[in-house]
């Protein structure tokens, strides 16, 4: 592409040469001839002549001053991931594997069906989608269009995934929830027969887990992003627009709401309710029942990150309270003596 | 079933209509004609009469009344569970997929084996256990009666599965444990030539790691439960009837006696003991050799619950505390001008 | 193998009869005749008149009295491990499943191809590789020479794994890294295109995943050890003979050098530096940016070990300081009335 077919995708104001070829997205340190990469903030200014890039994205109004073209754009950083998926497009796949015998009552139009891949019956997927080499997809599932399953992934009975969603290798949708009764001397199962659904271009990480609903269902809501070693226990709702990062565990129960931000290893007791625009520190924890505002939340059990930080500065500042509480003590003695 | 019959399988005490035919489980919330659900106390009362659900389990000497027939039970929500099994059996599954082939000294009676699924040799699973597709079960292994192996799952060689258990898609029985030790400039592999012993009525999670035991074996008793994503390690010894939430961590050589219950992401430091009826809370942290006794335990280090919040309580007020501290030294100034 | 000749092997001072054969190593409580174990220090010895082992491993210099033939070596856990290769070896898996059809440009030559195994274009495995069944090896992928690829793993597209590499199952190498960029009401994929490499010598635990860089690579050095269900995002650079128990997560563009050893459950933010020689406590957190010096570190956020435990104990004892102030306070109110 063309800095100016570049400039025109992103709606940015290109500076400098129009007809410069850019064949590569990368880094700021790595980019050479070809390259196109980008500044998010004037601070990064100081290694800018060093940068080899052939175009640069930089934010709008902006004093960076480059020496190769570059092009002004509100966000430049969803401008590179836009050019990124431009110029370096998901490689897709197609045709079915040899191995692959299409059940009864399915319709399955995916665009690929990769190697020792299994299709239960009466299960549907869409036009465009892909099942990789070694993938399980149970009965009565519903796969969408356009949707990635990566290999050894296993989804089980009755769920349903979206559109444009990706889901990595490893993962398990649909095992059954963590539901036991405890009778005199044994635990018997809880029924465990709900399903999930997941909506329409949502990623979830490798080797994460989505449990069924015990009789409702588990849901993701739409453009959720759900990273690697991610458990997410039976009957959540996670809203739109969450992103949740690795190795988070939500108990049964929990609402995450609307665009939410969620750290790794956070862990979120059944029956806590997450309210929209919420952010969670990573390793945060929080008890069962709670209801978290909106705003940044942090520790455990967890707390505005403003009280966490000034309890933890509290906290820190122990040892000279010690110390000041014997300076006390002192004059009080010497007070006494008098 | 009528709930005539229902009230026989849960010996019930029932009141109301003997005849009314009950096809499903379910929630109380999403219940209604045909569906049987259950109150396990009288706080859920207020919604009684939204309730439409064909039949209630109660518990004993409840003075819920209810629209519908009910059930007088001891324990409703174990007597739902019983009654779910009855309505929703699992879905067996049978045949051996023609990809199979049987390898020299094995003896497979189970009653279903999926597609591409690979058994080693001289191993032995035994009537009515199902092993479903791409799992990989190894040489010398043993699996007993009834026993679900989930699609894509890994038992590695040398383990032993007991009756009615089930293992979730993705799990890892037997990988070596680790254990290394450091030379001038390398580590090299400690032993992990043991075992891995499941005993009868397990469950384990999707993506949960046993790891088989360095010298001797790592054993989960009778009953045992086990979420998603744990990860048990070489030589660790897990009680009966012992619940285990999703994503905890145990280290080498821990014991954990009978009828425990562990939240999620707990951590437990090497060769510590968790005795007989211990609870311990979610992201608890137990330092290695530490010995747990009965009774409910929190945080890291993990502390008895009542120390916790005590010591929670004191933490919270901390900007109190130096508040008093503040006007103390004002006083004693004061006095000390006197 | 004779005594003597274990005594030559491990270069260890033989005390007792040269010509007793040995079989199998054993932990010390387990071993009987045939059986060599070994001892760490003289703190076990009142355990030794029970010890049925037909040989010992002791330290050097040590004034442990053995009834059974004693090697005194330097460090009796690492003679151990190393007798343990010998007498106990790798079992090696040889020939290729007939499912197995190399594909375009590929260059095979591994020892052992499981069943079901897919292996992508343009992809080289090198001699006395396993690539064991249902493992799903991507397109122009390195494997070097005697690495062992356990089942049911997935190897995405573009991964370089060196020479004597162990991956165990279900481990997922090479999945996108979890970056997405927020546009007005969506997030789109930040670039994901980079690759993971692993050095030589290199074990990885069951179900761990190792992200692909962004746009650089992710990379594993010589040595290092990984355990089960160990999250590594993308641009995480880890040094060689590093070792990192099970659960912990890495965030991208983290950095941990040489000679590192990470207990389980750590959490690092992203961007953090791990200098060479840092040992971090298991459930610690470690904030984006921060910097970790060599020594021994503990907590969330991470602390010295020394200063952990010092502010731990001021924690602890605020029940006693509250107690002081009341007693300050009525002190001063006695003294006010007089």
């Amino acid at each position: 592409m063309k800095t100016k077919e570049i400039a025109d995708l992103v709606k940015g104001e290109l500076v400098g040469d129009e007809d410069v070829e850019i064949s590569r997205v990368a880094a700021l340190e790595d980019a050479s001839n070809g390259d196109i990469s980008f500044i998010e903030a004037a601070g990064a200014i100081d290694r800018l002549e060093q940068v080899s890039a052939s175009c640069l994205l930089i934010p709008q109004n902006s004093e960076i001053k480059t020496t190769c073209p570059s092009i002004q754009v509100k966000n430049p950083k969803y401008a590179f991931a836009t050019i990124a998926a431009e110029l370096h497009p998901f490689r897709k796949s197609s045709g079915w594997h040899e191995t692959i015998s299409i059940p009864d009552k399915s319709d399955v139009r995916a665009r690929f069906i990769g190697a020792f891949v299994s299709i239960g019956e009466n299960t549907n997927i869409g036009e465009g989608s892909e099942i990789h080499d070694g993938s399980r997809v149970g009965r009565n599932v519903t796969i969408g269009n356009s949707s990635i399953v990566n290999p050894n992934c296993v989804i089980y009975d009755n769920v349903t995934i979206g559109n444009n969603c990706v889901i990595h290798s490893g993962s398990v949708i649909g095992a059954d929830g963590f539901g036991f009764v405890r009778g005199e001397d044994e635990y018997i199962k809880f029924p465990q027969i709900g399903t999930v659904v997941i909506e329409d271009n949502v990623e979830v990480g490798a080797n994460s887990c989505i449990d069924r609903g015990a009789l409702g269902e588990t849901r993701i809501g739409e453009g959720t992003k759900i990273d690697n070693l991610v458990q997410v226990a039976h009957n959540v709702t996670i809203g739109k627009r969450v992103v949740i990062a690795s190795q988070t565990g939500i108990s049964g129960s929990v609402t995450i709401e609307d665009d939410c931000v969620i750290g790794g290893q956070v862990g979120f007791g059944d029956h806590c309710t997450v309210e929209s625009g919420a952010v969670i520190g990573s390793q945060a924890g929080v008890l069962p029942g709670k209801i978290v505002r909106e705003g940044v939340w942090w520790g455990t059990p967890v707390k505005p990150l403003r009280d966490y930080k000034r309890l933890n500065a509290h906290i820190n500042s122990l040892p000279r309270l010690k110390q000041e509480i014997k300076t006390l003590r002192q004059l009080i003695s010497e007070l006494e003596k008098e």
